[in-house]
């Protein structure tokens, strides 16, 4: 367990005696064990000195137990109560330790409340940002899942392009896309997928829905795959018969500034250099105010994670990082395009994870 | 807005200056504004005196604005701090509130920290308990959805019995119940759809994959769909094929089990009397060990609500509560088999939302 060595690395170099971590993700990255428990406590406590163990429901122990986790887990009832459950079992480990670090961005109040009680003369520091460092930078292995859940997503956008006929709903086709990633072998969809249609593309968080496909639309699919874990994401937005010029216009320069900000990817840039470049461009053209978000988000276990791609986020690229660039340019009423890739910092420069033609493809 | 209003008059019996709230499903229920905002920040802010605002991305003001919620919706760029925009917005209204009441068990001790900066003379208050009681008792109106929400998850496993034979795939099975309901009318599936066979079964919280159907197996269905923002949650175990005896016999124990819980709910009645009717039922032929959850948990707006269903919960029944009755027996390496209902309380009974046999069906 490469991922629970260098967590202990973190706690003898910071003299932190635990760790409590309880994001599925970050328990996803140390474990292997994924599993979204609701309101139920899940967690992984690790100690500076000695074995981590898991915390989880009882009814959960035969799953977590089948991924590969070597260590103890520790199972509780619903009728238990699940933080004696896990003082008793740092008891048995030793003593209790007066220091640990929790996840503040997602530990909540009413928990961290609660665990002060518990460990009344324990001192709580946060390590978000280290367990962000620790999945920044992908090994080979998680590039390779990764690389895989982006081939799906273009296959995605292929089919749905395909489905496209007069009159069928942004939900027929949303459905078909999705039966298909599933039987090609996505673990499941990495968020709900979008397919938007019309004037509805002009909306970066629409929702899909009953509305018919009708010629002159322009069709925007954002959707992503979990590969062995690991997240893709990407938009394409199509013309369903003869796009206006201003449509032409809109989409043309979207696409100029997502390459151009593609095309500025290496190790050593800020990452703020990305978001720039495009906005630079589609501000010259007159639509800056209609660029109304990020250019782009880290990707990986999680659909959105560290690091955020903005024009003030002087974060220096690294090899190994990855992360979205989708420009988008939304005119309320009319119309929005955003194209979107999943790129990774390499050696000297950039791969592009999602390959799906950047051209304006036009439907017939 | 009856919702507002009730949030309202929370603050005034409690002096209360000001509520904060980020639960999106609270938010969904004060507003009717549906978001998943991710990292960003999306909340209301509710005064005692002068009129609530909802605060959000900016790139969803126009999402929220057509979603019926009266009042101001303050929007940020990606790049301005979201908490100094939510600060002016809250000083544009009068004074800041000395006192503020927040959602415990989902704000994140980050967040919380960042409000105590900001907010340095304010104190914060617990809500949490309020939301879930002003959510617990459903209007006729969240009856209705619920219903139509039930009804459907009803045809789901209809139409997941249709679709087994021999050599099928769980996740083909899964695939076609969601296509289905999205064709008819689900604005998404209410959790990750659950269609598992054979000894999977005995995993209260497996994954559907590509396990080939088989004769002789048990196949169990757990679903729901959201319609109209309200939740259904169906679970059935169906056999393919002739079953053992003992599988005939923890069928017929969870039936027997899931029948009288259902039977003794009432107003008035506490929610354990609930899970141990059943609970007993299930120990008295010694199978207690293996039904190793809770019996139910509320439904409504979330898949998983207030309350929840245990045998050491004494809450008292009341009309209009909506919860599922869902008893189990996992027996590892054999076979499982879960029984789930939707049930709401009435004047004087319960009126079992979903209405799927509960017969033992087996499949030719």
């Amino acid at each position: 367990m490469k991922q629970v060595e260098k967590l202990r690395n973190y706690l003898k170099d910071q003299h932190v005696e635990a760790a409590f971590i309880t994001t599925p993700d970050n328990i996803f990255y140390l474990s292997g064990f994924r599993s979204e428990p609701h309101e139920r406590l899940l967690g992984i406590i690790a100690l500076k000195e000695g074995d981590p163990f898991l915390i989880c429901p009882r009814m959960e122990m035969n799953d977590a137990s089948t991924t590969g986790w070597p260590f103890e887990i520790v199972g509780y009832s619903d009728t238990e109560d699940a933080w004696s459950v896990l003082k008793d079992a740092i008891r048995k480990q030793g003593v209790i330790p007066t220091s640990m670090a929790v996840e503040k961005s997602h530990l909540t109040v009413e928990r961290f409340e609660r665990m002060r009680e518990l460990f009344k003369n324990t001192t709580f520091t946060r390590m978000d940002d280290q367990l962000n460092e620790m999945r920044v930078i992908k090994s080979e292995e998680e590039l390779s899942n990764m690389r895989k859940a982006a081939e799906l997503a273009d296959l995605a956008i292929q089919i749905g392009c395909e489905e496209i006929t007069e009159g069928k709903t942004e939900l027929e086709i949303l459905m078909t896309i999705e039966y298909e990633m599933m039987k090609r072998g996505a673990e499941k969809m990495a968020f709900e997928t979008m397919v938007l249609s019309g004037p509805k593309t002009a909306s970066p968080h629409g929702k899909p829905g009953n509305r018919k496909i009708r010629k002159g639309d322009f069709i925007l699919f954002d959707l992503g795959v979990v590969f062995n874990g690991y997240c893709s994401d990407i938009t394409r937005t199509v013309a369903f018969g003869e796009p206006t010029e201003e449509m032409r216009r809109i989409y043309e320069t979207v696409q100029e500034a997502q390459q151009a900000a593609v095309e500025i990817v290496r190790p050593g840039i800020k990452a703020m250099k990305v978001d720039q470049t495009a906005r630079k461009i589609i501000r010259d053209v007159g639509y800056g105010d209609y660029f109304t978000h990020r250019i782009g988000h880290g990707l990986g276990i999680s659909v959105h994670e560290f690091p955020s791609i903005t024009d003030t986020n002087n974060l220096v690229l690294k090899e190994g990082m990855v992360f979205t660039i989708e420009p988008g340019i939304y005119i309320p009423d009319l119309a929005g395009v955003r194209i979107e890739d999943d790129v990774a910092v390499t050696a000297d420069g950039v791969e592009v994870l999602t390959t799906f033609t950047k051209e304006l493809v036009i439907l017939k």
